[in-house]
């Protein structure tokens, strides 16, 4: 066979005229009298071929097998690309079981959750199903390089750890060499405590844990968490301006590079207040009070508890987007009581606190706020929540040495990614998910 | 005091002749007379202020303090940075502690490494404790805008799963819901998989765990991993050449971005076969065989037993710096008993894999090689490493479905950070180190 470079399947119409070898997955084969039209699929998406007289050169090569071909390319104004290969040799590389546990080329899989996610590798050579991963890569991509750009530093954090960070939340336990310890259900005690150290600005991209029995179609026991934190802000605002900033970042970045993927998964861009395309637009904001004022007056829903259930989250989203246009609607000012103990009270209502939520399209997806830096505060915080500042001094040591007020966010990437994209279940956005009854793949 | 906007203390020489107000940490106070010099640092560097009479106005700010001040920018040629901030108005947002348990504010901080890690936080405020991570985040950034542009995809696999990918590594134990599972050693067999899903190019960044009871300078018990794995390769010499492109992207990101950090500790660039800033040069190349043989013939040293001893490694590193001003070598061919199952066995002689380490200035920082494709082959290397290949359908599965020839590597990201900036012990590149003894901060 002939020793051509390989050349990547998105590429192709760059060699005109030319040779080229081209390797991937044989995606789908239809037999037009003596021709064969084939669809190979790499890395970079996929491409025609058309075989004249194959002469059943096919028949040892299955949907799925990897294969290696070489032809010359030739514009061809009704393949999907505008350019197609002229087949003069062809190989298979690997042949596939021809009995897959479910047909891979079709728009949608026709396969439901549990079969899809039992067979993910395989699900994968959908586009469909793997367009999701590749705007999941673009939202990392995009979280990072805006970060950067204002001064942000990547840090990593152990994710084994002696202690949790937020009250609520359950804990897996770790044997570490005989002794207890747990996973990191946040980041949030070392993200702080890297503002005090002078990194001042500081992101994380990394798994949290959560071990919760919960079996919701937005949750699961293991995601990634983008966690950003800041140092000498005027207060939570900061923070919120910066999230806003971000998203619309984003939007611009997925409108350039995946429109393709919104079209064929039906899903569409996010809308935010300024439109696509500009300057960030400054998203709606209702106090918590607001909130439930907004819900009893225009949707008739009285609802006496601190928290917004998730009928609430989508009201209100339906609101914004009535009102401003938006997906996205920060709610500010929760009370409390339904806050970690680092959570920064409002100086005028102690019982507030300066920290926020973004409902996006009816869903949160980013819980943040300004934190307390005074450590007497701090330590007093945690105690009247019932932990003893003595476990905490790994963390509430460097605020007795100069901790500027800071605060912080962090959005579920699974979350943010299904949201984005219109899919139901947040395991639709996580490659092998991990809930309380899977753990394979 | 005044309403302006802060300004980074980098950009402060872009404001000459404007008042600006500056936030960061009181890192050094020198009184000459009736002046005060201060040094204030913030997340972009650090910035000479200079104020006259004071009169007591310091009294209440210890060093490390959060203070805010305003001033007029001015040029001066003695300022580190060549301009000052002639101060009108200083305020402390957050005094420190004036008992510092050890000065941060010197070239080397005095303190042993345990007492730097206990107090980590703290730690950082010294300019030259922090490079290791200002270094850390470019690694880690030039390694995934590489692979981007490489048409590789970031991927995300998960940390808690059923069954351990390597042979020898012990595994730490997490309840899950009840059922015992393991924290991953390596992203191996997930990132294998998704090179089969037709991901084909894939990369991640994420927490690798190791439970072995080694207390030695170079190994912790959970580290940062740089992992990479692609389709359709010719042989383990691509994925060796992508490692070389990247390490030489890398070193001349280095020279761009950190020359200021390498002074400050005295490090030296990597020294690349080709020399800085050219095209990626070859790094040299040994067979095991052959690395045995320069180890008897240069330095009279016979070493019998498959693996090389670290002083082995230190040895050859020697050699390829003599030979080929190469601070790099790589180290091919090794036996198949000390390599996993996956490990892709030389076709001519079975008893050898297609397998590679690369060895920088005397320390291994990479562990690669081509993995075997076929399922059938696969199964029964599992079953003679003793292990039953039912256990691992989850993994063989993808291979019955069209698996082309793949290879990867993963890189310590530690480890790669503290040979680059000539740090002793891989704690002084590890933010919050996860040891036999340490599990907190």
């Amino acid at each position: 066979m002939s020793q051509l470079e390989r050349v990547a399947v998105a590429e192709v119409g760059r060699h005109e005229g030319r040779r080229v070898r081209v390797e991937g997955w044989l995606h789908r084969v239809r037999l037009l009298g003596e021709l064969a039209f084939l669809v190979v699929q790499d890395y970079s998406g996929s491409v025609q071929a058309v075989w004249e007289k194959p002469n059943g050169g096919l028949s040892g090569s299955p949907l799925e097998s990897a294969v290696s071909l070489v032809g010359v390319v030739r514009a061809e104004k009704r393949a999907p690309s505008g350019y197609e290969v002229v087949v003069e040799e062809f190989k298979v590389i690997a042949a596939a079981d021809p009995n897959l546990p479910f047909e891979v080329a079709k728009p949608v899989v026709d396969a439901g959750l549990d079969l899809v996610l039992d067979h993910r590798p395989l699900s994968l050579r959908n586009t469909a199903v793997a367009a999701a991963f590749r705007v999941q890569a673009t939202v990392g991509r995009v979280f990072r390089s805006f970060l950067e750009s204002r001064g942000f530093t990547e840090v990593h954090t152990p994710k084994i750890v002696a202690a949790g960070a937020e009250g609520g939340a359950a804990l897996f336990p770790v044997d570490y060499f005989g002794r207890r310890a747990y996973l990191a259900q946040s980041p949030q005690f070392y993200k702080q405590m890297l503002v005090g150290a002078g990194l001042e600005r500081v992101f994380e991209v990394a798994a949290a844990y959560r071990a919760e029995e919960h079996d919701t179609s937005r949750h699961t026991n293991e995601f990634i968490s983008l966690d950003l934190e800041m140092g000498f802000i005027a207060s939570e605002e900061d923070v919120m301006r910066l999230e806003e900033e971000f998203l619309a970042a984003l939007a611009a970045e997925l409108e350039r590079r995946h429109a393709a993927d919104f079209v064929l998964l039906k899903a569409e861009l996010p809308k935010l207040p300024g439109g696509a395309g500009t300057a960030a637009g400054t998203f709606p904001r209702l106090t918590m009070a607001q909130a439930h004022e907004v819900l009893k007056k225009e949707f008739g829903k009285a609802s006496p508890s601190g928290n917004l259930a998730p009928e609430g989250e989508r009201l209100l989203a339906q609101w914004a987007l009535c009102e401003a246009g938006s997906d996205f609607v920060f709610i500010t000012r929760w009370p409390a009581a339904s806050r970690p103990p680092y959570a920064y009270r409002d100086p005028e209502k102690p019982e507030l606190t300066k920290s926020f939520d973004l409902i996006f399209r009816g869903t949160e997806i980013t819980t943040g706020g300004q934190r307390i830096h005074e450590a007497a505060a701090l330590e007093a915080s945690l105690a009247s929540a019932g932990l003893d500042p003595a476990d905490f001094a790994f963390y509430t040591e460097i605020f007795r040495y100069g901790m500027p007020p800071h605060g912080g966010l962090a959005i579920g990437l699974e979350r943010l990614t299904a949201k984005l994209l219109g899919l139901g279940n947040i395991r639709e956005a996580t490659l092998f998910p991990r809930d309380r009854s899977r753990l394979v793949p």
